[in-house]
């Protein structure tokens, strides 16, 4: 059984040990924190350490701090030739401390405070320094998830900034159609169908097979309307540069 | 048992057309098509006429058209005191002619050729000239789905522009995701998984409290990685600006 410290006590670092909780084949022996009244919800006391003295023995320790704090932890920690991971999705391999063997373990995902995520639908993509490592982080990652993913650290940065397009992105422009409801006295709920739909739709259209409006009809009158109507100068200029941004990718088919 | 007219051949009417044949409390006498071919796969032939002369007798008339078309059209109708309807998201009650009793009948959803529709979960918003209509045009919603709102024009106008942003400028930042993993050789599925989740997390959150990214933390280092990954200028000046936005929206709790 793989034995598994997880250093952290954030917002991934949180779920991630709930996930581990909940699963047989991976034992979670140790969490680190700072300040472990972060984690005691999650773990009896004896399981969270905040001396890196402390560490117990473990098959993997996955860093589980935020991006910039990934360089500094990782080689405070008094540890050589261990398997070392990181969980972030915009820092390389190359961020953790050379003495140990070096790794990723990325759940591409959106965690946010109290709400829980099945971690079973959750795209685990990996890389590792050595390969033999490579089968370690495959356990661990089908463990948890039915999608294992290899993915460098070159294409791991691509893939998270696609994923801030629509991912945070697009929760934003959530944000700005609730915000147009409630000004005009309109249940945010009647657009939860459209977002629903939009999300599925993609499962059996790309989206440019699946972009509809009149962006892409290059309907004059509406776009002119909406603008007209849009008073915020910032929703604005959004709806101007997404409008050309639609009608340029369906002119160059992209 | 209502009897309902559809007039045109679009997309909203074959969706319609489809709609109204799977159900029983409804009879759809008949539909309208400047091109009867377009809707020989949905009717039979004696169901479609290409003459407004010949249009049969109806409880509603339901006007699918481009919302260009919708004035022109209701005037060329040769029928008085009929309770006529457009499903336009962003065209006015009184874009249709005065001769009849008006209304709208608007699905607020995302129809794309070749992929079909739950109607039941399709949000109905209408608007009647006189009240007793509305009763007319609330039962035709019902028949159809299970959501019905009254939304006046000046609403819908509103809710029409916030899905625009919701639902077609979502897509876009879909289509945007899938170019940049198209890019570097990366599966677009991986990133279907946070779409989904993106979209559901706001059945519990306010999109405001589902805010996760570097964007929102301020991470600037993050942010300037993925500037300077980004070669595109269009997709460089959407990043730049949805960024700012989410920044503005959480410093003003918007």
């Amino acid at each position: 059984m793989l034995q598994v410290v997880i250093i952290g006590s954030g917002n991934v670092a949180q779920h991630l040990i709930k996930a581990f909780a909940a699963i047989v084949q991976v034992q979670l022996v140790q969490a680190f924190a700072r300040h472990p009244e972060n984690l005691s919800h999650l773990l009896p006391k004896e399981k969270i350490t905040n001396s890196f003295n402390d560490l117990s023995e473990a098959d993997v320790y996955i860093i589980a701090v935020s991006d910039d704090a990934i360089t500094e932890v990782s080689s405070q920690l008094p540890l050589e030739g261990k398997l070392v991971v990181h969980t972030s999705g915009s820092a390389s391999l190359d961020q953790l401390d050379s003495k140990n063997r070096r790794g990723v373990f990325y759940p591409l995902q959106t965690f946010t405070k109290n709400k829980s995520v099945d971690f079973s639908t959750v795209p685990i993509c990996l890389e590792s320094e050595h390969k033999e490592d490579y089968r370690i982080l495959e356990t661990l990652g089908y463990a948890l998830a039915n999608s294992v993913y290899r993915i460098d650290s070159a294409q791991r940065q691509s893939l998270h900034v696609a994923a801030v397009f629509v991912g945070n992105f697009t929760n934003h422009l959530y944000g700005i159609g609730s915000r147009i409801c409630k000004e005009n006295h309109i249940s945010f709920d009647i657009l939860k169908p459209l977002i629903r739909e939009t999300a599925s739709k993609i499962n059996t259209l790309t989206p440019l097979q699946a972009q509809t409006g009149p962006a892409l009809r290059n309907d004059k009158n509406t776009l002119q309307r909406h603008l007209d109507f849009l008073k915020d100068s910032n929703q604005k200029e959004i709806y101007t540069l997404l409008t050309q941004s639609i009608q340029k990718a369906h002119e160059q088919k992209l």
